[in-house]
């Protein structure tokens, strides 16, 4: 049995490094590689992508699988078996032809999607769309569901969870932060944020990434920050966690929100490589608990105002003889959480965001369910927009044409980000309890405490329980958005004067 | 059978992907790549090139290649399947066990040259040494040969050529490379070369470098140069070829010099792949060809008086108010060509630089024929280093531990780079007669036409020919180290003010 086990690994080892491999060529896609190499480099990644999933499939899986599964095996190995068995299992569910039929027709939908937001022509898309929904409910079924065929997509991100769940745990934070935008537009407290106008040169921004990345403890070692188009974090093996971030010389914060959110799924990788390198078990405990990571260290650390007491006087001097020179920390911190509707999700601050998102996540299982057809998207989403964030639409571009991911079939992926946001708030009120002097810590630039938290609490476990038993297990709560809501309401009440409810 | 064509052409492109996307991983490894993700890095490169290996002998080609063997096929066809049948038996030949125990030995053997070199103590290598050419010495066997177990490891790089022929070749070079050191080491001319001295900032340097790329004629958009600790080029696919080079800011002519060399090997690369890419018709006619693409823009172009007249102004311009200022045109071409025996050979100059590979393949063919043993290998490099170049090392690491080649079971490579600058003379002769103003060219910085002229007659042959007959093709002559001794000796009469004979 030892023999199988070890046999199961070392193959399993192998499709990491393979997949590793793969993630080497996607990193330098989207950093270093000339234009040219576009081509070539789409085929090398097939290549590569096809023999990951071949070797995945391999007949002789099977024999092992078996031999391993009446054995009794140590509380690890039988949960490793288990995680490989349901990838395994997951990936054969769906017929070659159909995935080959998939990859065709969500590559000429994210053509004709970039074609459709560029011309602001919904109906250059929807065709596209259409087909894609078809192919994506098809693998549902292939996937298998009872109650709804969303609650198979679900799986490959938040494996255990169904829409209703999602709905219950949405309902409260619909209701109540449709409520908190409306006293937060009510507000009459008046702040002059003009001294974010001007232009930031991209060197001084990239310096001051820099700083913050190594006093929160980004091992360079291990790991780098380049520059891309979208910023990105990437695993090219268990001491190779790459981040890159955008640098916009008109946007003050944009690359450092951006480069502390990559750094904090870096983190999370990390550490993960620390304890289970080369494993299925060194997995996210799902997509959300991975967001969960990054929203902490981007807002919940990095928007606080022990952190901007410790950092603005350093950002200050990076940007010495600014209007950065006027401003006081309240005002500056107010400015970082400042809240508006806005259109497009990923400038949202982050009262709106959960809005964007439930409006994504209502309007999928509309999709997939049948109940709301292609043609009628363009109005339902603006019906939405304007019941959860009072505003509407100029056009498609700035509506339901904004994301890529359903023309690659990503439905199930939106609530992963909300979902982040709660697990987030429930991991800091349980860290704010055994780190009783955290935010003097941030104040003094220290996370090493934090830090280790996480990796005990959150990283180490990697995919050994799905995300909600991991809550569970740390906070000895059930999930509830309780405490994302109770973190909003006041911090929005504070810094937008009014009592909190 | 356009079928069964259609087929390998698919396949041999599938395996030209994989072995791209381990370039890729080579790349990033020798560029970017943080220094904790060795040895996951070292897993990824084995499990691709296994793969590699595996689908170059897959079972399926037998049939393929049987069906193809009898059949009608119009000639690039023929071509085409012979080099690849070639390639597939040659890796057919080592038996998987030899191949897994060689990697070992090498892999040891490295490490033991490393730390041999660096202590000066050839005693640690010495065992290391012994095994690796037994084991090379059963490699050549495993291949097959009848004359000398050599001729079996020169096929690699020289196919169907013999160490034979190349005796025949380097004779008159050796002797005739002596007379005209011992001339330049008799000359009375007396130059200043002390404007050399000084540190010549990184950056400008790269600046200077990146310039005479593009002016060359360096596509940008389908490739790009870094640093790395050793310069190389790399074919990531048809339109990524890369190149690096190494900035030492107390040599100023070094980045330059090997800028230009990997420009020659990438422009090679480059051409090969406009014509028959991923195809096993697409690659050097000869390790030797490369070699001579690379010195012929190095040597012959970029250390030319009317290459050097047309850029050291630019050069002056780039390092402005330094020692730059008071030299003259002679005196710069002088520097740039100056010949002095040195122990080491990637330092040496071009009249030397063929005495140390004629050194090492005269120790190479004893050494790999048993009439040298390995704890005699010190005193017969010194007495050869005496012999050619009139200097002893004063220590094992200024002389046979200076190369890592053999460690790696490297024999047979050497003879190439002197194969390289043959050919190059050959071609130079040749493109002289067709390109009458070629100097002119150079001097206006204009390299299109013969730039044109090498993408026709050498790299869109790529490998369907053998270099010698690529060599007769283009200029009508048979392999002869005449033209090079023509060029040398012409060249250096001039610049010591002796005679040419």
């Amino acid at each position: 049995m030892a023999n199988a086990m070890e046999t199961l690994k070392e193959a399993c080892g192998e499709l990491s490094d393979i997949g590793s491999a793969a993630a080497v060529l996607a990193w330098d896609q989207q950093t270093y590689m000339p234009p040219k190499a576009a081509e070539d480099r789409g085929r090398q990644l097939a290549a590569i992508s096809t023999i990951h999933h071949e070797r995945l499939l391999d007949p002789k899986f099977d024999a092992l699988l078996a031999e391993l599964s009446g054995a009794a095996l140590a509380g690890d190995d039988r949960l490793y078996v288990d995680e490989f068995q349901w990838v395994r299992e997951r990936a054969r569910r769906l017929p070659s032809d159909f995935v080959r039929e998939n990859a065709m027709t969500q590559a000429l939908a994210f053509a004709a999607w970039e074609e459709a937001k560029k011309k602001n022509d919904f109906s250059i898309y929807a065709p596209h769309l259409e087909k894609v929904l078809s192919l994506t409910r098809k693998a549902a079924d292939f996937y298998g569901w009872t109650d709804h065929p969303w609650d198979a997509l679900l799986q490959d991100h938040e494996r255990g969870m169904s829409h209703k769940e999602l709905q219950a745990l949405f309902a409260g934070l619909r209701q109540r932060t449709v409520a908190l935008l409306d006293r937060i537009k009510a507000s009459t407290v008046q702040r002059d944020f003009s001294f974010l106008d001007g232009t930031w040169p991209a060197d001084r921004q990239w310096d001051f990434g820099m700083q913050v990345l190594k006093d929160i403890g980004y091992d360079f070692e291990a790991g780098r920050q380049d520059r891309s188009t979208h910023p990105f974090t990437i695993n090219l093996g268990s001491r190779d966690i790459r981040i890159t971030t955008r640098l916009r010389e008109d946007k003050l914060l944009d690359a450092l929100s951006s480069t502390v959110h990559e750094l904090g799924h870096a983190l999370y990788e990390y550490g993960m490589g620390l304890t289970d390198p080369r494993s299925p078990l060194g997995q996210a405990a799902s997509t959300g608990m991975h967001e969960s990571q990054s929203r902490l260290w981007e807002i919940r650390i990095g928007q606080s105002r022990p952190f901007w007491r410790a950092y603005l006087p350093e950002l200050k001097r990076h940007f010495p003889n600014t209007a950065l020179d006027r401003v006081d920390e309240e005002t500056f911190y107010a400015a970082v959480n400042r809240v508006q509707p806005s259109f497009i999700r990923v400038e949202a601050d982050e009262v709106t965001y959960n809005l964007h998102i439930i409006l994504r996540f209502e309007i999928e299982l509309a999709l997939i369910g049948g109940t709301l057809s292609v043609k009628d998207l363009p109005d339902a989403w603006n019906a939405k927009m304007q019941e959860l964030l009072g505003i509407t639409p100029p056009d498609d571009a700035h509506g339901c044409l904004q994301d890529v991911h359903w023309s690659g079939g990503g439905f199930g992926y939106f609530p992963s980000y909300t979902l982040g946001n709660v697990f987030a708030a429930m991991l800091m009120e349980q860290i704010e309890k055994d780190i009783p002097d955290l935010w003097q810590q941030v104040e003094a630039r220290k996370f090493g405490q934090l830090l280790d938290w996480l990796r005990t609490h959150v990283h180490s476990k990697g995919r050994r329980l799905r995300a909600p038993q991991l809550i569970r297990q740390i906070t000895g709560k059930e999930l509830s958005s309780e405490p994302l809501l109770r973190y909003l309401e006041s911090k929005y009440a504070d810094i937008y004067g009014f009592a909190a409810q």
